[in-house]
C-alpha cells in the first residue's frame, strides 16, 4: 500500500482515519451523481467540517487541490480508496447468523469493495446447512479446522453477548488478526490483534444524550 | 434531567460524549459479575483509556472517586445513566423491517434500558402485517397518520440507501426530531434535528485502514 505524502511509519491521528470514510462514501455519490469537481468549501459544508479541516485532513495524505478549480473528484476518490486500503480484496468469516448476522451477510457493498465473506457459522442446528448470500451456514465447531485451511483477514463477530469473547478466542487461535465484534461485549485480545467495535447501543446513547442535552437547552431562559 | 456538576448550558465535548457509552456498558458488566468498587486505574487498563483521562472525564460531571478507595460501581453507574438521559422512556419507530431493521427491532437491550420500538414500516407488501417483536409491520404510507396520533422520540431508518432522504424527510415533517441512521447515505435535515449515523461501512473501513497501517509497519526493516 503506498501512503502518498506521508512519512513511513508515521501514525495518522485517530480523528483523521475517522473522517476517511465519510470523505470516502461522500465523494463516491459525487462520482456517482457524475460531479466531477469539489471545492473544500462544498466538502464542508455537505459533510458538517470546515473547510480548513478538510485542507488539513487531505493534504494530510498529500492530496492538493488547485485554487480556483478545487479537487478532481475521480482523483481524490482513488486516492482515498488507496488511503483506505480498499483497492484489495480481503476475506472475512463471520460468525452468528442470526437477524444481525443475516444483514451483515447480505450487505451488497462488500462484494462490490473486494470484502468477501467466504464462510459462515453459527451455533444453531435449525441454521446450519442453510444458504446465506452464497455461503452455507457452518457449525461453529468446524470454525478452527476451517481457518486452518483457508486464512482468513478478518473475523466478524455477529453473535450474542455471552459468545462473543469465546468466538473471538477462536478466531485469534485460527489466525484471524484482525475483529470487527458486532456483540455487545469488551472484547480481551494479544497486543497484536485489532478490534473494531460496532456496538449499537454506545451509537443510541449518543444520540440521546445529545437530545436531552438540546431539550435541557431548550427549557432554558438565559 | 441533572447534570450534577456541569454548568448549565455549557457544551460536553464530542470526545467525552463518545466514551459515556463505554463506562455505561462496562460498569453495567461489573455491576451484573457482583463487583462494588473499582478504581480509575482498573477502569483505564480495561477501556485501554489512560486513568488520567478516566479522572477528567468523570470529574467533568461531578464524580469524585476517593483516595485508596475508588469509586462505588453502582452509584457511578446511577450517575452515568442520569448523564446519558437513560432513566427515562423514550418511544421510538422503525422504518424498515428487512435482516437490519429485524436485528434492530428484536435487540432485547432496549426495552431493558427503557427505549420502546412503538411501530414498525416497511414498504413490502410481503412484510407488512406480519408480527415482529410485539410489532404490527405496518405500510410506510401510514408513518405520517401514525405520527400524528403517536409523536416519537426516536426515528430509526433501516432502509436501502435509496430510501434513506425521503423516510428521513417523513420522519421530521411527522416532528420525529432525532433520527437513528443505518442506511448508507448522509442525510440533509434541518438544524433542529439530531442525526446519529450507525454506517457499517466507516466502521469496516476504519478496521481495515489499521490492518493495513500495522501490515505496513510490519514491513519495515528499521
Amino acid at each position: 500500500m503506498t501512503l502518498r505524502g506521508r512519512k513511513k511509519g508515521e501514525t495518522v491521528p485517530q480523528g483523521v482515519v475517522g473522517r476517511l470514510p465519510v470523505y470516502f462514501r461522500y465523494l463516491t455519490e459525487l462520482e456517482l451523481a457524475g460531479v466531477e469537481r469539489v471545492s473544500s468549501a462544498q466538502l464542508g459544508e455537505a459533510l458538517d467540517f470546515t473547510a480548513a479541516q478538510i485542507r488539513s485532513d487531505l493534504s494530510y495524505f498529500g492530496s492538493f487541490g488547485q485554487q480556483g478549480y478545487g479537487y478532481n473528484v475521480a482523483e481524490l476518490l482513488d486516492q482515498v480508496k488507496q488511503i483506505l486500503g480498499i483497492k484489495q480484496k480481503y476475506a472475512m468469516v463471520l460468525v452468528g447468523a442470526g437477524n444481525l448476522g443475516k444483514a451483515i451477510g447480505s450487505y451488497e457493498w462488500f462484494r462490490a469493495e473486494g470484502f468477501e465473506i467466504e464462510a459462515i457459522f453459527d451455533v444453531d442446528p435449525h441454521l446450519i446447512g442453510n444458504r446465506h448470500g452464497g455461503c452455507i451456514i457452518r457449525s461453529v465447531d468446524e470454525l478452527t479446522s476451517y481457518l486452518k485451511e483457508h486464512p482468513a483477514d478478518i473475523g466478524i463477530i455477529a453473535t450474542p453477548k455471552a459468545a462473543g469473547q469465546s468466538v473471538c478466542d477462536l478466531l485469534v487461535e485460527g489466525g484471524v488478526d484482525s475483529i470487527w465484534n458486532f456483540s455487545p461485549t469488551h472484547l480481551t485480545v494479544p497486543d497484536h490483534v485489532l478490534v473494531e467495535d460496532m456496538h449499537l447501543t454506545d451509537s443510541l446513547l449518543r444520540l440521546v444524550f445529545r437530545l436531552n442535552e438540546r431539550r435541557a437547552g431548550d427549557g432554558e431562559t438565559d
